[in-house]
């Protein structure tokens, strides 16, 4: 069991989400005798079989190289996880280890739908409106139109499916609104985009992310990944910064003492915990990635995720979805 | 007169800037009765001599193509300030109007330094340490890995010059640290800069630009574009989310009116007007693009960059160093 925090972090979100969820039966896979002591106030759950543990003998490391991890961990949380999801014993798996290793694994044993070249990753993003969902996040560094297209259907199925959308507003991530802005692949995935009957918006740019002005953000997973990592660091500065200005006198202190409640209720709004666990998508199975730091709190919110991917189906939905725009575009 | 505000802007920051550096002089470009209209309180500074008007017919709009500025807009305000530092009369230009047709202007009348395939554009940025500067910023949507080196040898020299960083640390955007990560080009760009003699740090992933733990970060300016616009995007829910919750019942209001100074102090660290004024560098002249939006605070605040580059002399010092760096690399 991976992440930087391991079973302290996931055993815990597990029990969490037992207890909230009255449905939902989860697998533990990792090293039995450390899991088992993690849950030796739990056993209730473990006689329930609610809860049950898979032994799995070894762990990708995080900075480990995806084809090492591939090719040499065949016992490890990550792959024998993926593998529950492939037998059908599990209906997905939720992993806060190594981003590469789990996106090339899942790959390798679950493949991906028909008509997808690539997989893409997607997360929710707190917006000024609601929530905005963005992907690549950082699967595929360059990206021809057409995997920017699929990337578009997927998002759109889970905006519509999860997120109950009715029509997803879909926008291509630019540098600017005007049709003569950008990269040429851009510029022919808005013209894929435009022919489809996706509910296709046009560019947008990357303030829109956070304006809610657009459900949907599509983009390459170099761009997506620098986006989504600047946006923390100026949250990151943001959040030390005032903590610097409320702690600058006794009197700046006192302020902060009066604030604290609102200061609070502001950081709850954008607590990252709640977007926790982002979709590894055109996949035939579902796999969730938690943030490699996540707390408990956080791990429980993926597994959230992927209860509700697995509620709507979200595999079929794409694959139906993506189907149907091809046969439209064929026929135009 | 150009950008979303013209003269109303221009002229105040004029006044400012000429009243704030005694060996300042300007020349407002742009249309001589308005100009004229707007400088009726500040007759003494035009029979001073600091300040003159240059008449200029025509306005490049927001959202003209650049080609067709250039075309067409002969005496354009911005081209008439771009010749007036081709011609010696000026040592640097500042605009606030549209950013690709200043670009394309400012190429096609001053041209590129020897060894510059591609001017760029940078700017400095708030870290929690101080300042980042960050290249490029949407002249170029795809850069080889030269291009790259080539930003790179700019913004170390601006860092060097202007910020007065000793071996500026220059770091190449990524989506990870690790060598494997990333795209051919930041690779190859990556080799490039490693074997020369700029203090090269590595990857660095988007947060960096924010933590301080970089001076110089290097892009294509598609990704740069896109993070510093969703970072505008961040910072504004941010400000939007604080304003809600301050705003949600009589007590957080007067929460917020006990913490009102800190909050203020906190703005004025993060004030975009302290970092008003983009350089585009690797011209034979300075050129400096302040927002579109900005006011007369920002306004004169890109008139203070413009400043400091003639000061340091900012394009010899981009053709030495270059110079000095390829010259290097023949020698290996």
């Amino acid at each position: 069991m991976g992440g930087d925090i391991g079973p302290g972090a996931v055993v815990p979100a597990a029990v969490q989400a037992l207890s909230s969820s009255p449905a939902l039966e989860l697998i533990l896979v990792g090293d039995q005798t450390v899991l088992e002591t993690h849950l030796q106030a739990h056993r209730q759950l473990l006689e329930s079989g609610r809860l049950r543990l898979h032994h799995a003998s070894e762990v990708v490391g995080m900075d480990e190289l995806p084809s090492r991890a591939l090719r040499f961990k065949k016992d490890s949380s990550m792959r024998v996880a993926i593998n529950l999801v492939k037998d059908g014993t599990a209906q997905a798996a939720v992993s806060a280890g190594n981003t590469g290793a789990l996106m090339a694994t899942a790959r390798y044993l679950l493949k991906t739908l028909p008509g997808i070249d690539r997989p893409a990753i997607l997360t929710a993003i707190p917006s000024i409106q609601g929530r905005t969902l963005m992907l690549d996040l950082g699967a595929n560094v360059d990206c021809t139109a057409e995997h920017l297209f699929q990337f578009a259907v997927m998002g759109s199925v889970l905006a519509h499916a999860v997120e109950g959308i009715e029509a997803p507003r879909v926008g291509l991530l630019n540098i600017g609104e005007e049709e003569i802005k950008g990269n040429d692949q851009v510029k022919e995935a808005a013209r894929l985009l435009h022919d489809s009957s996706l509910n296709y918006i046009g560019f947008v740019e990357g303030d829109a992310v956070y304006t809610g002005d657009v459900d949907v953000v599509v983009c390459d997973g170099f761009i997506g990944n620098v986006a989504l990592k600047t946006s923390e660091g100026v949250a990151k500065m943001i959040a030390q910064f005032m903590r610097e200005e409320f702690k600058r006198n006794p009197l700046t202190r006192l302020a902060g003492l009066v604030a604290l409640p609102v200061l609070r209720a502001f950081r709850r709004r954008v607590d990252p915990r709640n977007y926790n666990g982002a979709s590894l998508l055109g996949l035939r199975g579902i796999v969730i990635k938690s943030h490699g730091s996540a707390d408990a709190q956080a791990f429980a919110h993926a597994i959230e995720v992927a209860v509700k991917e697995v509620d709507k189906a979200v595999p079929d939905r794409i694959d139906h979805q993506l189907e149907a725009q091809l046969t439209e575009r064929q026929a135009v």
